[in-house]
């Protein structure tokens, strides 16, 4: 049923949905957006979309689906805008990865029977880089798919029959998908998603102190010093918008690690290490 | 000229320089031997030793070289037990990951005239959990091999060449070599191999408590988890002596990053958010 996609930001996550909905069969027509205009040719070179659109809005308007693929305050914008313009046979989807602002938004712009339906989604799912160059047709695959949708949407038939379908080829293309709750959402991605990610920088930022100015001894520490470090090369870009919009939850996971890293330093020879390292064992554990 | 070298604990570094020294070309003799038998034997079968030592003591008298695989109070232990055994005609060296006590071992215990040469070595490189099974040929290949010698060792004309040789094979394995001062050394690793490691136990511990309870959760995280966690499969057995002869170093270290994830989260909302995610940039930029 859905014929004609528009993928609006074309970026890694955008220009990926575009190749895996290709590679899992989709045949219909995707439109692709960016608001910087080499990432939209680069997308369409690599033929994640099959044409560049000069207006987002238009696109828009004449799909059936609209997936967002854009910074958090960036999707907040377009909902703002597409919310009047779009009509109850369309679906607006998104990947943003905070969801309180946004299914707010989505209760109050969209899923009413005079407007177009509101899916909020986050696959769980990128790179320690963005761009288009980076897209792969595989990046969702294995991944989880989050969506915190309203549990009592006033849609159109025709809406609820595009989330229907928009969530059968989130499974096509390889994820799993799992339903929760905004506010669980929030503060589950704090811990599991947030906190690595800030982690990452203050370990990054500590050790360029530290050690930058001598680059012979990067080396030395080997994989696990890169591993722990590769999202230090994360955009601030993106996760200002995600520190901005689940500060409470992150603060809440940044300094319950500061306090286990304490009990850790205070505990170098106790027995309480090896409780420490048993914990995190089992954390590994399949 | 080196015949014969004796591996002291086959475990996955033992095991590994077993066979990284038969892929780079010795056609010498490797014995082997392993507190555990079971290690030996796995060690043996796969090529890395040419026979399973029944007394270590014995295998090292009748080496030219013994190198010490195992824990560093292992090693200090061993360490006294060769000094009286072994002549001037030989060499010990091993792979302890800090430095200080063992190169304050080798200068009292080593390196006179009279004594076995005593070279302390620690090659970068592991994996987050031992044993002989998972030894690999390319284990040090392009790894950084440090070496914190004695900078004035009263070394015989043999033990003086087989540091030389021994260094040679260490390179033949694919490691670069890089010479430290053991304070220097046990300073450098805190920060670039024992942080990240104890940053993943407590992360992994931590996590282990909030959301270990439903390993759907786990999922969700990604690749992103996935890295920052491997290291919490370490096992304490190796991380006790470490955490016990380098406890003011990685202290400090600790510390740091501490405050550094304190000034992250009391900057979320502020331009210091964006200073912060450009230093940690620059820590990866190659």
């Amino acid at each position: 049923m859905i014929q004609r996609i528009a993928i609006l930001g074309t970026g890694l996550l955008g220009a990926s949905a575009g190749l895996a909905l290709r590679a899992s069969g989709f045949d219909g027509k995707i439109t692709g957006w960016n608001r910087s205009a080499e990432q939209g040719r680069l997308a369409h070179e690599m033929g994640a979309i099959d044409e560049v659109a000069v207006d987002a809005i238009e696109a828009a308007q004449t799909s059936q689906v609209t997936l967002l693929c854009m910074p958090i305050y960036a999707t907040l914008d377009f909902m703002e805008k597409l919310a009047p313009v779009l009509g109850p046979q369309q679906l607006v989807t998104d990947v943003g990865s905070t969801k309180g602002m946004i299914s707010e938004a989505a209760e109050r712009l969209f899923n009413t029977p005079e407007r177009a339906a509101f899916l909020p989604g986050h696959p769980m799912a990128g790179k320690e880089r963005g761009g288009a160059a980076l897209a792969d047709a595989d990046l969702f695959r294995g991944a989880v798919w989050l969506f915190t949708d309203d549990p009592n949407p006033q849609r159109t038939p025709v809406g609820a029959e595009l989330v229907a379908e928009w969530r059968k080829w989130v499974q096509a293309m390889g994820s799993r998908i799992l339903d929760l709750d905004p506010t669980r959402h929030d503060e589950l991605v704090a811990w599991v998603s947030h906190l690595p990610q800030f982690t990452a920088t203050a370990l990054s930022a500590l050790l360029e102190e530290e050690v930058g100015a001598a680059p012979e001894l990067k080396d030395v520490g080997g994989r696990a010093l890169r591993e722990m470090t590769r999202l230090g090369a994360s955009p601030f870009s993106m996760w200002r918008d995600i520190a901005h919009t689940n500060t409470e939850a992150v603060e809440r996971a940044l300094l319950a690690l500061e306090q286990r890293l304490a009990y850790l330093r205070e505990n170098l020879r106790t027995p309480a290490l090896r409780e420490e390292f048993e914990r995190a064992n089992r954390f590994r554990r399949e």
